[in-house]
């Protein structure tokens, strides 16, 4: 068994989804058969997308004080449940002799894994998570190819994070509704929850034959094979 | 703004139950107003019952090792989702300069500040809370009497708690609801839910005119209360 750090409180109700998620894809009988996890809930780290945006504080010195007090605590892996945090990935992993497993990477795996094609990949994110190419970079690299979304759409998903991120989920989950149909419209048959808001939405809306890849869903069962079998 | 500790994984849920209801405590509009907190969810203590009845070993040392750790994250309060633990409440204090927010005093005052006055109150706990007299003795001290269930009452929700703990959701939701009609037969008009595995199972029972004081709910307050306006 290994000691997971988590860091979080980007925000802290995604934080808080993984670490449910965590919980219910681990196998135990008993508490004590359960991963011992670390969570550093720091909602302080100032906010990804205005950053990238050129509009904030960078977050890069705040995930390195997290990094730096996960590290005293002696975590076996690292984790952050926030995608456009991703960002700085490449300079977090060098700052640590931590293993850091990465959500982009996670989701990755499991498209590839599906071995089914689409015809059109949607990617639910912020606008810094396309600014900074945080998927797009990464899928690349294995030819997936994600179709971004028009305008409206796009400004829409950011609608419903950042209702969600103030409190007002029942307004969130409206938004989201409504701009989840008009996803469907346009022809995509494989969405990416790729900002850790979007599965706190995604119970909310009709079952549909869409495939959605719940990219926190799928760091969680990620640190369950590397935490409780490693 | 101050950073909280929670000694937790006793059990996970009840961990991720406590931290759920301080988000959602907290009057935040965006991530960076929320409460810093520091979880370590260290399911590895000891079964707490178990020791209390002579027949496991003690979470003494275990809690200890945790409120080391996260002293060194420079937390400013602690606090244990487990009521059961709450049995080592004045040893964990003696070692530690960083005040103690404790379940049974939290869920204490909430009942004193109520004003209302209760002909038989019942407490939903573990068989440790009992040997333990976790909350009798410190009820006590302030005249408010707990009227323990018989003794077929107690072992069902024994049997919730831990068909719960071992992952059986839905077979302790059913033991819940039974065990929760006897009680109301019994004449209870107020219960205190003393276990932090209960208010998982409460959601599931239909409303009643009883009064129940669910003590995470109650621990959760405070902790806003102290870290939030503090």
């Amino acid at each position: 068994m290994k000691r997971l750090g988590i860091i979080g409180g980007m925000g802290p109700e995604a934080t808080s989804d993984l670490f449910l998620k965590i919980i219910r894809h681990t196998p135990a009988k008993k508490d004590q058969e359960h991963i011992p996890i670390i969570i550093d809930n720091y909602p302080q780290i100032p906010d990804r997308t205005a950053f990238l945006k050129g509009l904030g504080e960078s977050p890069l010195p705040y995930l390195l004080e997290s990094i730096r007090r996960l590290e005293k605590c002696n975590v076996d892996y690292l984790c952050m449940p926030c995608n456009t945090a991703h960002y700085f990935l490449d300079e977090l992993r060098k700052t640590t002799k931590i293993p850091f497993i990465s959500i982009v990477e996670s989701t990755l795996e499991s498209l590839v894994k599906s071995k089914k094609s689409y015809n059109k990949i949607g990617l639910m994110a912020t606008d810094g998570t396309f600014i900074g190419k945080i998927y797009h970079r990464v899928f690349e690299k294995e030819g997936v190819n994600i179709v971004n979304f028009n305008t409206s759409i796009q400004q829409a998903i950011m609608d419903s994070i950042y209702t969600l991120k103030c409190g007002k989920k029942d307004e969130a989950v409206k938004l989201f509704i409504e701009v989840f149909s008009k996803i469907i419209d346009e022809g995509y048959d494989c969405l990416i929850a790729g900002c850790t808001e979007i599965p706190i939405l995604l119970p909310y809306i009709e079952k549909s034959s869409i495939d959605i890849y719940d990219a926190t869903e799928l760091l969680a069962l990620k640190a369950v094979e590397l935490c409780y079998r490693g």
